[in-house]
């Protein structure tokens, strides 16, 4: 056995013996290399070996942590496999029912849309509001229509230099949300009867616009690991006349699933060459949990055939509304729908958020934010594994503050929602997230707040729910 | 001749020999009685018919004013005649093409929807907005979804007080300006395919929308002075599936017309006899010059079929887009479209507008506001009746900032804008409110602003270029 074997070796038993703890940080490199008198080498190639078999993660600039026995980690769910036919879409009511259900004030917020407000900098948003609309020329107030305010444009710009990408700020379209920009953008590049292809679990909200708009859905498979099954996609592309595509490249809502980067390529390339436009929905991008921030598949858009959909409502402040779309030769199309719909967007709150990107200290809030959206899935998860029914399947994003649960067949997720619901317990119950309400034993649940005692009990007592539900 | 017309003639000489000169206030009736030994009963009488032979005005709680010379007043633009069946609509790209023309900062904005931003309370509602989000709850944030914050639809069911309208906060949806009022008022009462009873000429944004979601128009003729000819309307509603009615009852949007009081109680029976809901776009009813505030169509609504939808945008804060409807039974139908298309209405700005409206003072901004409107839509009528050609006629509206000015036949509107632009002087030409294009010889003025010498300028100049392009 070599050395860093050894010492993984004792790590790993310190681990078994709960010497070192889940969520424990390991020692630094540089101590465990004085402590153990081996190289920093050797000290790397172990860690590195552990966490090759799931015992322990790193964080970056923060060093590495016990993870749960990997024994419990449960498997991920299995790709998706839903009819290749196109559907009229049929979800409304029953969504509706739901999201009525889960914004009252006093239950526990896993099925949430939005991490908790506390996790957020509503103070210093509020002090460049403050500053922001008192220092507003007048007449901002009735010529800055779409695209929006020309300096909140510019910063979102520069923060696309973040993933390498240089982009001119008068192709960016501010918004309502990130939900208006995506409406707009199915707007922009669709109408009535036109064929959309969406991911199959797909966000509640694209099935409603596509409702709205008297359009037709077709699902392609996803992986919950590595999302859209381009295979699949190429199939549909050949065997429909689909319009657009609309996906959620980046820790995809329910499922959690990335594309990896080559694959972002290769979907660009199978999409240009349909000249088939994409809608990127990706307002979970900055919350990684990896070193480096995941690129959009606009990156390798050459022909300007994404629109690619952004929003700090996820991150930032929910309830501003600011969104946008970097929408290329689309912006013009975007600044029309616009006008006509809601004209422009809270000038004053486009001024806030300008003004707080423009005072820095974004990227310490998302660090901060990530590292406590991390630390809470691993605290859901380790209840999941100890609460729930045998043959529980489980996804691990990678980002975001969604996990996407598979009880085993029979479990009826919709009576378990109504079940956790008198319990003053939320979530979202799988058949959201299909036209044709599938998924019917998933459940989606928000683990992004600070956890608490109050939290693990009420894991514990959905765990319950879930298991008395088959008695 | 009796004293009081003794009197009247007294101060008709005055005001034809420029003693007393248009815009001048007349002493008050008890300066007057000791001035000239009458009763305040005689100059009350003299005053009264001063006021009918259109020599003077009175102003609310302000005093009587002399008006124009009569010979001066030029008639108003006839009733139109819109073909009885039904249209799709296509205007889109001209009204765009001239709605981005018109918001460049260095143009006399004669073309803007909106009031001068110079006459809005903007440090007020600075401080408000300051205030209001330093004290917002985070949980505010991501649990008031539709219909809004409490506070604001407290707030406005307060406001329709004034019109004696008792009004359950409950039944108001916030939203963002209100356009997306009116867009989502449409949606949830008609779908594809159904057909629209519009004014004519008609707001674009309602010819936009119905445009967007498929539907079709039928125009009712309008009368530039008492709005939609109900007897066409009854034709209308006859002859076609109308699903809906979508109307400007009180300054309506270019030809300034408002229903009488009698005749929205007539409306409003034709259309519960027709189970035809009303979209009422009531966003200038707060700009009324009159003594007291015009009721909506809504008042007499027993059958809960109007969708009435007002905005701070016009009178108050253009930029903060806040709008509502007072959607009543459609109330949660609303709530469902916003949820799925901006989610919420930027909440600091829903707070702003509510603590605003909480310390008082709007009804005295109101009252500065509608006395200046009133001014400059006199200056702007003087530069009309001087300056446009022989055979101009112009509506009289009775609050709002738009002039709707016929030009003889055969004056060509769109030419005219052109040739304004390039002087960077805007107003709106008459074919972007129609479906087909109509009303060539048509403008719309804006007067919304602190009158200056420089408009007064800008106003010759355009009456130069107007005369000019028939040469």
């Amino acid at each position: 056995m070599k050395r860093y074997e050894q010492l993984a070796e004792e790590i790993s038993h310190q681990i078994a013996a709960r010497v070192l703890r889940v969520g424990d940080r390991l020692p630094s490199v540089r101590q465990a290399s004085q402590a153990h008198r081996v190289s920093r080498g050797t000290v790397l190639r172990a860690y590195y070996a552990l966490e090759d078999r799931g015992e322990i993660r790193t964080r970056p600039r923060s060093g590495y942590y016990v993870t749960p026995p990997r024994a419990a980690v449960p498997p991920r769910p299995l790709p998706t496999r839903p009819s290749t036919a196109t559907r009229s879409v049929d979800v409304r009511d029953f969504v509706f029912e739901v999201l009525e259900a889960i914004t009252a004030r006093d239950t526990v917020p896993f099925g949430s849309a939005f991490p908790s407000p506390e996790l957020f900098p509503l103070q210093k948003l509020a002090s460049a509001m403050s500053s922001a609309t008192r220092r507003l020329d007048p007449r901002d107030m009735v010529e800055h229509l779409p695209p929006g305010l020309p300096e909140l444009r510019r910063q979102i710009a520069r923060r696309y230099l973040q993933v390498g990408m240089s982009v001119d700020p008068d192709d960016i379209v501010i918004t309502a949300g990130a939900l208006e920009a995506l409406n707009l953008s199915l707007r922009a590049v669709a109408g009535p009867g036109d064929v959309i292809a969406i991911e199959c679990p797909s966000f509640y909200a694209a099935l409603d616009a596509i409702e709205r708009y008297g359009m037709k859905a077709v699902e392609v498979p996803t992986d919950p690991s590595d999302g859209v099954n381009l295979g699949a996609l190429a199939d549909a592309l050949k065997k429909h006349k689909v319009k657009a595509c609309w996906l959620m490249t980046n820790f995809q809502n329910p499922v959690g699933s990335s594309i990896p980067e080559d694959r972002k390529r290769d979907l660009i390339e199978l999409l240009a060459s349909h000249e088939v436009p994409l809608i990127e929905d990706d307002v979970y991008a900055d919350l990684y949990f990896g070193e480096n921030p995941p690129k959009p598949a606009k990156a390798f858009d050459k022909r300007g055939l994404v629109l690619h959909c952004g929003s700090f409502s996820k991150c930032l402040a929910p309830g501003y509304r600011i969104g946008w779309t970097y929408a290329g030769r689309y912006a013009r199309k975007l600044d029309r729908e616009k006008l006509m719909t809601t004209i422009t967007t809270s000038i004053p709150t486009q001024a806030a958020i300008a003004q707080y990107l423009g005072r820095g200290g974004y990227d310490h809030h998302l660090r901060t934010l990530r590292r406590t959206l991390e630390e809470s899935q691993e605290h859901m998860r380790q209840r999941i594994v100890r609460d729930f029914p045998q043959g529980t399947r489980l996804s691990r994003p990678e980002g975001g503050y969604f996990l996407w649960v598979e009880l085993p067949p029979h479990y009826d997720a919709v009576a378990i929602y109504r079940a956790a619901l008198e319990q003053k317990i939320t979530m979202l119950p799988g058949p959201v997230f299909s036209p044709q309400r599938k998924f019917t034993n998933f459940l989606r649940l928000n683990y992004g707040m600070k956890w608490t005692s109050a939290l693990d009990d009420a894991m514990a007592a959905l765990g319950k729910i879930v298991s008395e539900s088959r008695a």
